[in-house]
């Protein structure tokens, strides 16, 4: 893996990254890249996005860079910026064009948050140019072949305004995440915390009755995230039924009866 | 065709664009250059509009600049700013200023989007006056004659605040862009992949399909971008089914039952 | 005409601007101007309002300025502002302060879009004190015996914010602008482009009916501006059905059956 | 009169200001001078608040500064702000704050415009305190005997959040105006412009029905300003029709037929 | 009294301040003094809060500041700011900041309007802790013993998004503040204005019946203020009716029927 | 406990904390610090949240920093930013990094009020890459295995845009904190104040009562840290009815009615 940056420590480096195909979403990672196309994930909280991604750049032994998007999120932080330094004035690349200088995978978390300067800023990397314009800088970067650009976003949050325009979606190619089926879920669950493997698949079990439950109304539905902590919690000696009282439990809820019902869950699973 | 700036590589050059007419589009804008009125560009994602521009540009061997306009392009971004340089400021063109200077097109994309002193610094560039306005460097440019003023927008968002307002409509002639015909757009996948002419006869009469369908509820149908995308990983080997479905169906929708519907008629094509 | 500033070369200057008089409006001109008393015109979009300004400066042989205001046009930008230049800060006169120190006109077209700082500015201006204060300048500035502010506002937009305070309507004297009568269009046609007066009689027959039919529901009818473009057109050598369309039908709709509706009368017209 | 200070012309002195007394409004200001209250003057556009407080300014033999408010006027902009000379900053007084140093009548019209920490900032200058405190400039300054803060607003616009607070309100003494009865306001006409007093007369009684006609549906009716106006176009020889109908009904409304039912009076009364 | 700041003459100092107790708000105020509890007082406004501060401050001999917040007050304010002069950057304390280095009594008047960030500064300062981080200065404050932080809120404006919250609230000790008697409101504007009691008596039952009266809809009844300024107009020798009117009817109200409803009032107590 | 940073006093060192546990909540803190999972405290004003995790802090003999979140703190506020000192800027690091240096607990107090930036900036502290990205700073820092990060927010102000999101939620174990029992809590009065253990109880009982009146329609009811200010101004010799009803009655409510009430429940205590 080359280092993106000698002044950037190459710390999203995944060399040892555990993560457990549970479609065909690497074949179409591969092939997006190698038609130079880039991929948009969609899907809810926890189902493994951004692992897939830092997966596939080690895969195919590429520097990788996230960039977690929100509502003020600009070009500038994407771009670069001039910094004032002494008498003179210096421009400092940001993670985008770090990534284009270099070649890689950049994953933008979250994109459907940033700010719109941010969404027409990739339109000229996303079609046939692949280029980037640093106008301020009196710039134009053209992206290696090694380049591509991922992007994620939830569209269970339904807020109409943060929904994507068409003309930026027709740019990606569209790859969903939803929540592993069982014995592969088990399965991440021991290998991320060594528990004993009857309380992986407790646990699973569990998670798969709560995922069924609409009539509990949650905002999102209980992760692989959540069951990970709860089991490590278990694992560190931390009684079954507290460990995923306060791992899962108040995690997914605030309202007195839901948080009753997901206890009583517990208790009969444990 | 002249470069646009020296500094600025000739990034957007067309030299080889690949563009296919669909009606009398190429008339309406030499009669346009021609007698030196502002033509805007309106229809729906993905039908070639920006490829238009490029086009004509390379046909008429005229610098092109495209820029990309969002919800917080001002005027500075687009006439220019000064830069402190150590102990002095320096005046930095904007592209509207340099494309005025030096003659050509430009293409302001998604014009709607930009605020409103850009909508207001055109209007005299877009009469008889044909001048520009740089009152932060107390300057008058008068454009040349091979200047020509090109923006696009997209009337099927519907948001009532970012319709143009009618006294900016009206300082443009205005060209309408939709779908191509079938064999039309057949021969642009064949053009832009070189897949087989069957598969690509296949692909556009699933499109057609698409967008016969009202009762889907797209916010905008498929394009002829989304074809190309979906040909090129068929193409590079990847089955058709799955090909269509993430670069056409999962991009098209969130809705489950929407996109079960699209990839039911992916599966009866293929 | 006296120059308005030397580093600004006298761009607005009109020497030959074509203008047809409609009404007594060049009568009330030079009563406001004689009796000190500023104007404002009132009307849709292409109706001649700046047209008429431009040319009266000319008649009166006073230097004219044009501020086109928009939603963000500030004091600053009317006034003037500080500079940094180096070590020191120089003080730039805007267009208004520019008008006020030297005489003549100024036109602040569609004044009502401005930021309110700016309305509240002209008070002074505009009453019998015929002053301007430069706060930040720590200036005051009496306008000479020359210096007339005309501005223009559109109440068709019917847009309750954007209407003008009474406080400020009844600062001036109020001038209508509305579609000239027909055979005073054709002229006006034939005047700028020398069309075939035939073809200029159905443009502006067309044009009537247009009008006429408040059940197409545009947001603003077709003014004489879209008739002098699809009038180029034509003479340009495209044909005027084409040509109508372009200019005409397509610019004032997005709305498939009243672009319809426009396009059967213009294949009614030629 | 004492000039207010060295550097601004004392360009708001109104030696010979013309105001006609219309109540006892003279009566209450000099008690309210005398026991250093402030006061509110409230009522519609063009009643003569402005004029007013200047004369009883140029009476007193008082200096006199005007601050027209508006959404954007701030602490800043009145009390004074740094400004960076080369190496150093200076600061400089803003017009509230010369007032305060030097004594007079500073009037802020519509102050109800205003932000929220201008009428904060003026509260220790209402009260028993009489104090200004310059926080940013790390001065207290005690008005002097001959300080005199006085204030409008038109409660007319009925604008909820424009509406000053009462802990703002209750500071003032509040003095209401009103159009003047007809003998006055003939006379005013007279004054202003030695028009023919019959004219006067019968302008007088125009706006007399105008007024009376609350059908007429209008923001605001004819003030006195837009009688003045109209007689200063008819003293300049333009027909006494025309007069009123650009100076006085295209003014007061855009609607088709409240201008018809305005212009008819206009001829019924010419 | 000790000087608050060397800088900052001492001119909150309230060595004379005229004070009428009307509970027990002595006893309370010593207390929580004692205690170092934070007080907050609540109470329509012109009933004596800012006095009553005053006052305590005097009787304790603490230094006393005053800010009267509003809706664009921050932390910046309040806690201090670096200002540039020349080549170097110098920090300067806000009031609050003076206030917690040299001890005493800061009343932050009308606290629910400044900004969130206002609320969050002080929570450190009121709870056990009793520290102010200055995060920008790297500097963390104790309070001494004798600092005591005193705030206001007029709970009748009932705006939602103004309300403090309960994090905030539960934080102080809360005192009631309402109109005195009418006993104590006489002595009070005799105590100020010297007027003759019969007078006196007479504005505080008209007083009385208006603050009875909730039929008028007021925004806020007259407060003692207002009978205060009414004295002082009568003292000073304008009619008793003219001076109620001007200080009381037209200050409380702008609708004709409810201010005449004010002035039948006034014209039956005199 | 080892000093957080040599600049910054250790002030909020808390060797002596008062802390009494009411159910199984340091067993819970225990096992996060263990297996290096954030955690966050959710429940009502007063319950105790911050003073747990200042004793937890104690308690493991942790550096332990307080940051109090509010509308307008952002990434800036917690990363650090450049301070320009002279002809140079100087980096300075906010809380967040500084406890990310050199370990130990950091608590986010109500996170929720933060912007959204704040939110995804800790996304990487909070996942298995428990890294800090100070982009501006061109850093990456590395969390320490004593690093433990604690925030809480209060679920009761049901403000949907304050909401966290699930993905945000999801990152965190959660511990509900509530009002504590009769018992506890009067041994918490005891143990802060040294108040009479007879009316300990009574404060306690009367504490119980409003809590369990829903009917009153408090905002928030009564928490510990108001029964703890009565409780130091009766112990300071203030009656306790009085002390009762300006700490507690005049702090929840400003509704006559329901302050009524109150007041007459401390009437049937004390």
């Amino acid at each position: 893996m080359r280092p993106l940056n000698a002044q950037l420590p190459d710390t999203n480096a995944t060399g040892g990254v555990y993560y457990k195909e549970t479609g065909r979403e690497t074949e179409v990672f591969r092939h997006c890249f190698r038609e130079k196309l880039p991929l948009l994930l969609k899907g809810p909280t926890g189902t493994g996005k951004s692992r897939y991604v830092e997966f596939m750049a080690a895969e195919l032994q590429l520097p990788f860079l996230t960039v977690a998007c929100h509502e003020e999120t600009s070009t500038v932080d994407l771009l670069g910026r001039y910094i004032v330094k002494g008498d003179t004035t210096e421009w400092i690349d940001g993670p985008l064009t770090q990534a284009v200088r270099q070649g890689g995978i950049i994953y933008l978390d979250e994109i459907a948050e940033a700010r719109p300067d941010v969404l027409v800023a990739i339109h000229s990397l996303t079609d046939h140019r692949r280029m980037l314009f640093l106008d301020r800088h009196h710039e134009v970067l053209r992206a290696p072949d090694d380049f591509m650009l991922v992007a994620s976003f939830n569209p269970g949050y339904q807020r109409g305004y943060k929904e994507l325009k068409p003309s930026t979606r027709q740019r990606f190619v569209t790859l969903s995440f939803d929540y592993p089926g069982q014995s592969i879920e088990a399965e991440i669950l021991y290998g991320e915390t060594e528990i004993d493997r009857a309380i992986a698949n407790k646990l699973v079990g569990f998670a798969a009755r709560v995922r069924g439950m609409a009539e509990l109304g949650l905002a999102e539905t209980a992760s692989t995230r959540l069951l990970v902590d709860a089991a490590k919690l278990i694992h560190s000696g931390m009684p079954p039924r507290l460990s995923c009282t306060v791992a899962i439990a108040e995690t997914l809820t605030d309202d007195p009866e839901v948080r009753q019902s997901l206890v009583d869950l517990i208790n009969m699973t444990f």
